[in-house]
C-alpha cells in the first residue's frame, strides 16, 4: 500500500448502487476498532453539515432536471468542505479514515456516466486534494442489474437511482478501468456473493496490503 | 456594446451589499420593458430551483465555517444551473437579461474577498460560459462603510454580510480593477446617492451603450 505524507490511513469504499457498500463498511469499521484502531467512519457526498444538506439536493427526485456540470462542482464542494473538517485533520491525527465513497465516484458517475469526461475531473480532484488520495480505493464490483435489483428492493429510488441502466454500466466500467491503471491503490472485490462471503474476501485482500498489525485483532 | 453571438441582451448589475442593485434592477426592468423588450430579470445565487437553494445553503448564518473553495464551488454549480435552464435559453430567445449578480462577483467575492485569487474563477468561468460574457456590467459602485450601513438597516446580516470591513474591501476594488481593465464592456456608477439621482444616471449610462430603440419608450 502507497503510503501519503501523513501519520493516518485513507481507506474508500466504492461500487455502484447495490453494491453492499453499507454493509461492508460496517465490516471493516467493526475489524479495525476491534484491532485497537481509531476509525473515522464517513461518506460522500455527505460528512460534514454542509455536505449532508447537498447530499439532500443531490438525491433530491424533485430536482430532476439538474444539469451535469451543476451535478459535478456540487459533489466537489461538499467534498472540499469534508476534506477541510474531516478527512486531513482525521489523518493528521492519524486516524484510519473509511469514506464511503470518495473522489472515483465523480470519475465514475460524472466523467462517464453523464460523459463529462476525465479531464474536469482530474482537474478539480488536483485543485482540491494536491497529492492526497486514497491509501487504498476498495471496489465492490457488481453487473448493474444486480446491484439496481438490491436497490430497488431497499425502497424509493434517489435521482441518481433512477437513471437507466446504461448509465451504471458505463459507471462500472469507468470504476474497473481505475483500478486495472493502478492495481496497487485498488482492491476489487466481487460483490456478487452474500454478505459475509463479500466480506471474508474483502478482509482477506485488506489484510494483504495493510500494516500486518492492523487487522489481527 | 460589444455584441455576442445570440439575438438576445446580457446585462448585470455588480456591487457590494448595500450598493442598492434591487432597486436599481427594478428601475432598469422597468425601463426596458416601457420601451417594449422582453425582459427575464433573474439573481445570483438563485435564479433556478436548485440556484435558489443553493442561495438559502450559502447565505445561512448557521453554516459559518464553510471553506472557501466549498464556497466558490457552490456559487458557480448555481451558475451552471442558471447559464442551462435560464440564460442561454432566454438570450437565444432574444430576451433582455438582467442579472442581480454574475461571474463578476466571484471574482470580487471569492477570487479577491476569501484569497482564492483569480485563476480558479477564470478557469471555472471559462468551461461553463465558453464564450459567453455579459454584454455589459453596471457596477454600483460605493464605499463599503456606507454600503454595510444601508446592509444593516434592513436587519438581520446573511453569512456573507456578517463578514468584516476588509472582505468588502478587497470586492470592491476587484470590481473596480475589472472594469478599469475592459471598459468597454463596463459602466460604473456612483452609488452614494439617492436612488432616483442613481437611477437617472445608470439610465442615462446605459443609454450611451446600447442600441438607440433600447431605451427610448
Amino acid at each position: 500500500m502507497e503510503r501519503s505524507p501523513h501519520p493516518g490511513h485513507f481507506l474508500v469504499l466504492e461500487g455502484i448502487e447495490g453494491s453492499g457498500k453499507t454493509t461492508q463498511i460496517e465490516r471493516l469499521d467493526t475489524a479495525l476498532r476491534a484491532a485497537g484502531h481509531p476509525v473515522r467512519n464517513t461518506r460522500e457526498p455527505g460528512g460534514t453539515a454542509l455536505g449532508e444538506r447537498l447530499r439532500g439536493l443531490l438525491l433530491d427526485p424533485d430536482l430532476p432536471g439538474m444539469c451535469a456540470e451543476s451535478e459535478l462542482l456540487l459533489m466537489f464542494a461538499a467534498r472540499a468542505q469534508h476534506l477541510h473538517e474531516v478527512i486531513r485533520p482525521a489523518l493528521q491525527a492519524g486516524d484510519w479514515v473509511l469514506s464511503d465513497r470518495f473522489t472515483d465516484a465523480s470519475f465514475a458517475y460524472q466523467g462517464a456516466g453523464r460523459g463529462l469526461g476525465s479531464q474536469r475531473v482530474a482537474q478539480l480532484e488536483d485543485w482540491l486534494q494536491g497529492d492526497l488520495r486514497p491509501d487504498l480505493v476498495i471496489l465492490l464490483d457488481i453487473e448493474p442489474e444486480t446491484g439496481l435489483d438490491r436497490a430497488v428492493q431497499r425502497g424509493r429510488r434517489d435521482r441518481i437511482e433512477r437513471e437507466a441502466l446504461d448509465f451504471f454500466e458505463r459507471a462500472r466500467q469507468a470504476y474497473r478501468e481505475r483500478a486495472e491503471r493502478a492495481p496497487g491503490r485498488y482492491l476489487v472485490v466481487d460483490a456478487s456473493a452474500d454478505p459475509d462471503t463479500v466480506a471474508e474476501r474483502l478482509l482477506a485482500g485488506v489484510r494483504e496490503r495493510l500494516p500486518l498489525h492492523a487487522l489481527e485483532g
